[in-house]
């Protein structure tokens, strides 16, 4: 019944149209694979090139086509069916596929494998979650918080191979999230026996979303609140073993459960975990800062920041997997507007126009595609930023006097990081439901891939840091680079614009004609201005606050909208400038290209906050009356090109997975065989008796309702 | 892992919060039922009048609890296990509703069986789907396109009551959706038998999306070229028979196939269609309109605009549907904020803080629940508006003087429910999303409710007219009403201010103290002032388009973005008038509180646009920052009585049908014992002796990958 009724009205509009093609005697129309060649020719940039200057290098395409190859040739990983799959069905395929990976994890360098993890993302998403909260998670807590003595430990029991253990990560409770200083579940030390008791103390302390707990690990790093001689420390963390590795028995003490059907993501095992004073070894606790004696003394970390860069990576990654899903949705529906036609605005037209051909359409959609170049190299850049800040870390000891500059980096990454997660991971999960809207009816289909993405992919604005929480965070950064840029303190180049606030504040553009706007240098002056501006709203906000006597954290609080505004704002003017930057250094044969794109970005994201723009009159209102047109010009610029943009992100079909995205354009057969193939024909009717007896039923027996009685029941 | 990495970061931020907590002995904390109850003390109004209020009286309220009652009650109406049912499960469940709602079809008066079904589709939008693609769509079909005696052959064969058939509404085609002129099945007069042949000649020709078709219809109205001597006289439609209603084995020629797994609504059973040279008798093709004789002579409708009056249903019960299931995602996100604390910006706290009293989720949370009342009232105007129509259109004669203004009641109301379709959808939509990200990681739970609501809602955005395709539609009505309105011709109701366009153009806002903003008046004009020049925007755009010498189409798509920024924020003002208009309605003791949700709605609105209101200068860059701050302050005031807004909707739990929704506020017991039932603890391990063969595998084993050779592959 899809469209059916807009179908019936446009029975009406078209009646002429119908004559017209009556005349036409069968005319000869072009194939869908005609449709999508034609586009193909278009580009005058060489695609292959693009792929290199995308992967940072021939060398890492062919890694990246390598892991493609392997993948879809590993029947653990094959795709066809994954639609149809139950839950349960996808928890199984899950497991089936460590035997894959351990393969690898214990055999590639960190950042061949993370390319690999990367790739694997794009094609199962699930499976990249259950075997990160062993590997990121488990393991990579194993890394940070364990001394080295206790790390050897448990790698040597098999806590990297994952042979006798595997691992699931036990922080959030069923009533706690975002805030681990109010876990429940206490740690207990016992002098006597020298063992923590680790103890669920009510409801809302059961380990809650546990990922891997349900059915497979069989051991868990433990948040819990340390209590030491009846003095609570905070909360640290333990190795608690939950099962037998050999019979998956629970261990004494340790009650698990299932969290059941979820939204998306089902390959992952989410379970809750309560424990009733489970006895582990003193030794359990990874005491690499905070350390518990034999004696019991405590001894607390000279430099609690320190141990907090590693929060940052699964944000990075997620910034990452926000661009390499960006490029996923593109690609599915900029392939099927190039094949799918729809209408004509022409009577005279041999076929119907196609969906790319509509300015409308190309407005929905090349700008998603700026979206995805601008998130990929934002994505490089955040990822390089990270490893900067991790070889800082590992070579710097406190009292070390390059330690100031370290933790000021630090907060840099850790803002930025924050802020970019939140706003990478809330533009895709919009740029997929976006497209796959473009679709129409068919993007209802779970075979044409979008809504599972989309499923799979919400998950990113909620986890590893809520999106708001995360937005508030950089504005609170945001606000206090602000204070310190007033009190005279350079800032560092993320908010470098914070240098030049008194100059930016008050400044209009300067361009004597309209067509100078269309330049990187003004699109970044013109987000400085109105970054400035917001920023300085927060920073206001947050002192007339003080002055008023509230407390900081309060303070803090009563600004936290302009502190969003602010994070948001400064996320646009970021990955503008991070975009901008890479064009300026691409090869000399995809500057025009990628010039096209970025005005593209940085055009759109201004008319989508022209608000500000207006209001702290950076453009007049006819100066952004022009920014609007010329939107509509780069869709159609970029448009032109836009088949060799996407096939540039060089995906297989076997990693989109949807048979409406398929390279050679061939959607309509590729779908139906898909459809046909997941629902054979001539099955038997699964529920044949019910309906039967329905429409065989004495229609005398409906008896009618009395509506007077109402008042009665 | 949700929410694991902030986790670790709050550790760091909250350290002092430790200490602190670690000081209070165990304090006295309010529970989550204490937590909801302080909430309803709260109320300043009587919570049951605005009730009536919303129901249109006590009367109907007491209808909508009966409802709420028989349908809880029904055992085929469980919904305590919903969330966990396979595709084919939900179907055989939605199967078994139909014996009960058979019994009211034919039983209950139109507009009680109307709200019966409005109640039915917040509790099970499948079912809602599946019986209304017989009721609505099939049947539907018969009464506005089947002569009077076609018509009772169709009654008196079952095709109301459901004895004997049921239908299904063949439309859409595998490459045609929106354009309905553009089907391919054909519907040719075979004069020697008397018979139409209805045929599929291509793949792209495949009957799809056909909801009921996989298992459950045994007849059609299939939409098919009609060709008679050769001629084609566009798409007309046709009963056909699909399966014999005995066996359901599938009539000769007739090709029929699942088309699988989708986004949501899995209850309806969706299936392609081929039909192969299928035979059916002249006289099954609907011949109200269009006729074909037993010698082949073809006669036109006089007018065929009347037949359409009917599409326009689909949409207005869409428009109130988005006021429903917006009701369902505001009660379940709200009633969890009431209850949820979490963080606290006071160190001296008992308890953490309740979400809601963070102003940050005021501001997500109060602008949704006022969208929520405004898309109730539209919903209730709309529904009106289309009542008034269908009066007209009964009582009306091709030839009554009276005919010209019965079409422009058609046109106007036509455009409007396109309009708003589209607008309320998408609104809706989004705000189910923002509902369940206010639930952090609980709100990917499929337990709590929304992620299910997402994705059975998702849909209303693409089917039943393309929300693109309708809200140009309503551009272009807007385009042509402008052009009207320019001529001198004074323009209905809906777009009554493009009778003051001149007037309104340069009217910026006269107000002497920022205080007036304060008023439905000026944000009414504000809206007006605004729309006029957007859609004299569009207007202009359209005839410059046509005077450089463009066919009227290419015109109107040359504009269509210009129409698409009209559409929209005409059913901004549109749908604030309404809101306005039902509030100076409402009694004194309501008008209070609601006067207070329906500014709240107008100056948030405002602020999300706020690019136009400063383009077109109606308010100053100093106007806009006191709307930016009176949108906080009015989320204050509604969040002090914002549950028993919630509780006024007088929606029950069974309907809420979320454990985090609960009307007493025990969320977490609630919850809990939901996974609890759903997913038994103490089950055999579903992949035991894969995970086993994992971790106790020979890990010498596992070969080192050689990175090197990647150029040899």
């Amino acid at each position: 019944m899809s469209d059916s009724a807009s179908a019936r009205l446009a029975t009406v509009q078209n009646h002429m149209h119908i004559n017209a093609c009556a005349a036409v005697e069968e005319p000869k129309k072009k194939t869908p694979q005609e449709s999508m060649a034609e586009e193909r020719v278009k580009a005058t940039f060489p695609v292959r090139d693009l792929t290199y200057f995308l992967d940072g290098g021939e060398k890492f395409t062919k890694i990246r086509e390598k892991f493609m190859m392997e993948l879809e040739r590993d029947p653990t990983f094959r795709m066809y069916d994954i639609y149809d799959l139950t839950k349960d069905e996808m928890r199984e395929r899950t497991m089936e596929k460590f035997r894959t990976i351990v393969h690898y994890v214990s055999a590639e360098p960190v950042p061949i494998f993370t390319m690999r993890m990367q790739t694997i993302s794009m094609i199962d998403p699930g499976f990249w979650t259950r075997f990160g909260v062993h590997y990121g998670l488990f393991f990579g807590a194993l890394r940070g918080s364990a001394t080295s003595s206790q790390f050897s430990h448990w790698v040597s029991k098999g806590a990297l191979a994952l042979n006798g253990m595997v691992g699931c990560f036990a922080m959030t409770e069923l009533g706690h999230g975002s805030n681990v200083a109010g876990l429940e579940t206490t740690a207990t030390f016992d002098e006597a026996s020298d063992q923590f008791i680790i103890h669920t103390p009510s409801v809302t302390a059961t380990k809650w979303w546990i990922g891997g707990a349900a059915h497979s690990a069989t051991h868990c790093v433990c948040f819990a609140q340390l209590i030491v001689r009846g003095k609570r420390y905070g909360v640290k963390s333990f190795v608690v073993q939950l099962r037998d590795p050999k019979t998956y028995t629970l261990m004494p003490g340790v009650n698990i459960g299932d969290i059941g059907k979820k939204m998306g993501r089902d390959g992952i095992d989410n379970g809750w975990i309560q424990f009733t004073n489970v006895r582990i070894p003193r030794t359990n606790m990874l005491m690499k800062h905070t350390k518990v004696s034999r004696a019991g003394e405590v001894k607390e970390p000279a430099m609690a920041q320190l141990t907090y860069g590693a929060l940052i990576q699964g944000r990075v990654a997620m910034v990452v997997d926000s661009g390499n899903i960006a490029k996923k949705a593109v690609t599915i529906a900029g392939r099927y507007a190039a094949v799918r036609r729809q209408f004509s605005s022409n009577p005279h037209d041999v076929q119907e126009t196609k969906l790319i051909d509509y300015a409308i359409h190309q407005y929905r959609l090349m700008p998603l595609l700026a979206m995805a170049y601008a998130f990929h190299f934002t994505g490089v850049e955040t990822q390089k930023l990270y490893d900067t800040l991790m070889d800082k870390l590992e070579s710097t000891q406190p009292g070390d006097a390059s330690m100031g500059e370290v933790l000021d980096t630090l907060k840099e990454t850790h803002a930025t990081s924050a802020g970019l997660k939140a706003f990478c991971t809330w533009s895709t999960l919009n740029a997929i439901e976006a497209c796959r809207q473009t679709l129409g009816g068919h993007g209802y289909s779970a075979y044409t891939g979008l809504a599972t993405t989309y499923n799979d992919f919400a998950v990113h604005c909620t986890w590893e840091g809520d999106n708001t929480i995360l937005t508030l965070q950089s504005g609170r950064y945001l606000v206090s680079c602000y204070r310190e840029a007033m009190a005279g303190k350079a800032q560092p180049e993320g908010v470098s614009y914070l240098n030049d606030l008194h100059k930016l504040l008050n400044q209009g553009c300067a361009v004597k004609t309209n067509e100078e706007i269309l330049s990187f240098d003004v699109i970044q002056e013109a987000w400085n201005v109105v970054t400035a501006n917001v920023v300085k709203k927060a920073g206001e906000d947050f002192e007339t606050s003080l002055k008023a006597g509230m407390n900081p954290e309060a303070a803090y609080e009563e600004c936290s909208q302009a502190r969003l505004a602010a994070a948001k704002i400064h996320s646009y003017g970021y990955i503008f400038r991070r975009f901008a930057q890479a064009v300026k250094g691409a090869p000399a044969n995809l500057q025009t290209i990628l010039t096209k794109v970025c005005l593209l970005y940085g055009l759109y994201s201004i008319e989508q906050n022209a608000g500000f723009f207006l209001q702290y009159r950076y453009f007049t209102p006819s100066q952004m009356d022009y920014v609007r047109s010329q939107v509509n010009t780069y869709c159609r610029l970029v448009r032109e090109e836009y088949i060799p943009l996407i096939d540039a992100f060089n995906v297989t079909d076997y990693m989109i997975n949807s048979p409406l995205g398929v390279y050679d354009g061939n959607i309509y057969e590729k779908y139906f065989d898909q459809v046909k193939r997941q629902n054979p024909v001539g099955q038997p009717h699964p529920y044949l008796p019910m309906i039967q007896s329905l429409l065989t039923r004495n229609v005398e027996d409906d008896e009618p309702l009395e509506d007077d009685d109402e008042d009665d029941e």
